[in-house]
């Protein structure tokens, strides 16, 4: 077991570059991962541009999920031992050789799964369910709309939907992804360069649950596509936050507008949410219903050219580095 | 049973008059209530105005909630009889001698009220029920905020958030009023014309659930009163409707926007509440714990002279006609 390890350093307006740090050792309900690959997420790339601090505790440095295996485990910790693989939702700390994961934030590698397609399962599907599944509610037979349906975020939305029996409209920005968004199992996807999203859900009978990280342009008219009763939860609002909303047509469809994030819950609640994933989204996974998609992976020490990647949105799912 | 009745007709800019009608006739589900009180809301100011049109299907005549004894039952109803005494919430139509119900929308009077009290019950008791309790989902030891503490609507909602074991803080117009809403159970009165309720509230800890009427000038604030996790649930806009947002801060807080009417509502769905009142709100009242409040009675001929007092915000809790 190392002392030293090697891990991505940030500053804004700076290269993402390789530092040399001491391993960490961990705290008595947390595990020590040897991380063998980290998904990469937008958080990473508003945090590295200052926008959005880690919560008070967390890592410094970047990375919100990871695979590997257990290299050392704290005092209390009951469920996992050396050797063992997981994947894991952190607080931070993912671009590393090593990191720390609360032991409730740590799942099992489902079957069939490398550990490349595990560390990119955790990010998006801890968010999809808390959003779409529980502060959404999103039941059987209704539509979800999901906005960036070739993001991450809406690859796995669109399979966990369709996996719960659920219909599935996304927009995306180019036809192809539309297409690759439909190949994964969405009703219709929509080129939100060309075609007007409101008036196509609309037409299509609205949608019960609207997964949204567009936010202020997009509002008035998720409340348009909503089917009375429908839901709308933001998760980001990457063109703007301060928005317009009619308090009257909310009420007059009884609409439901709500959002969260994921990384400042309280690690019981993340345990919580763990829990009901692996109960209800593991074997979507096992069984080959909800595929981690993955766009590209590379090396850890090219972890700026991979956030270049992201930025671009060029992207169709994840993109994972390799310590 | 005569065949015609005196009720209420209404123009916008004309005043309230008596006119004679026919006695309506009871569909299979409906029974007719011979009122001997009905309550005013102001939705029926609203809809007097031309802003607050009656849904399909519902009479054009104004009225909300009645009490009286029933004269006629449709072939269907099975829960009343000729004689029995009721409350209801109407579609509309109160206003007048004779007012038709649906049968689900009926309840017993609670022992120890009289009939103009009861009158008086089911458009708030039902309002804060779907909104405070199923929407708002308060839950005991929460704390809810209240705009318009001394309406009718507010009165009611002290009362019954009190019952559950929660702590209320309202806002009203002056300083007699706050007085008379805290002698009603809220722990603190806040005049808005000359206290600042965001800071008062968020002095105290903030609000668990937020009733609100006043709608635009307040979502920005009602969101700063708001804990984390809290509920917004907007059921009238009467400072505008066309409101700002900071989508992010409500994603941070975790809260949820969300509001609703309850005279459009499908007739099972006001059965279904009608029921949850009866089961959870009729015990309350029965214990002494909730009091309906009246302001004022007025002839049903003086109709007009009950809607300018309304109009006039003097008022505190409810006005009921007599016919």
């Amino acid at each position: 077991m190392p002392h030293t390890m090697r891990k991505i350093v940030h500053a804004s307006d700076a290269p993402l570059t390789l530092a040399e740090a001491s391993v960490p050792a961990p705290g008595a309900r947390e595990i020590l991962v040897r991380v063998a690959a980290a998904g990469i997420n937008r958080p990473d790339l508003a945090q590295r541009a200052g926008f959005y601090p880690p919560p008070p505790g967390a890592p410094e440095t970047l990375g919100l999920e990871i695979a590997g295996d257990v290299a050392a485990t704290g005092v209390e910790v009951t469920r996992w031992k050396v050797g063992d693989q997981v994947c894991a939702l952190l607080a931070g700390g993912g671009y590393a050789e090593y990191a720390l994961a609360h032991e409730g934030s740590a799942l099992p590698i489902p079957k069939g799964l490398n550990l490349i397609k595990a560390a990119a399962l955790p990010e998006t599907v801890f968010t999809v369910w808390a959003n779409v599944f529980e502060s959404g509610a999103l039941k059987s037979g209704e539509t979800l709309l999901v906005h960036g349906g070739a993001s991450g975020i809406g690859t796995t939305a669109i399979q966990m939907a369709k996996a719960h029996g659920a219909r599935v409209f996304v927009t995306a920005g180019d036809d192809a992804k539309c297409r690759q968004c439909e190949q994964l199992g969405a009703e219709r996807g929509i080129n939100y360069r060309t075609e007007d999203f409101e008036a196509i859900v609309r037409e299509a009978g609205g949608a019960d649950v609207i997964l949204d990280m567009v936010g202020a342009p997009y509002l008035s008219k998720n409340i348009n596509a909503a089917r009375p009763l429908g839901r709308i939860v933001t998760i980001a609002q990457l063109q703007g936050a301060q928005a317009e909303i009619n308090l009257a047509l909310l009420m007059v469809k009884r609409l439901t507008l709500t959002g969260s994030t994921l990384r400042s819950r309280a690690v019981e609640e993340k345990a919580r949410i763990a829990r009901e994933v692996e109960r209800h989204v593991w074997p979507w996974i096992e069984a080959g219903q909800v595929k981690p998609h993955i766009d590209s992976t590379f090396p850890l020490a090219d972890a700026d050219a991979a956030h270049a990647r992201m930025q671009s949105s060029a992207h169709v799912g994840k993109i994972v580095l390799i310590p």
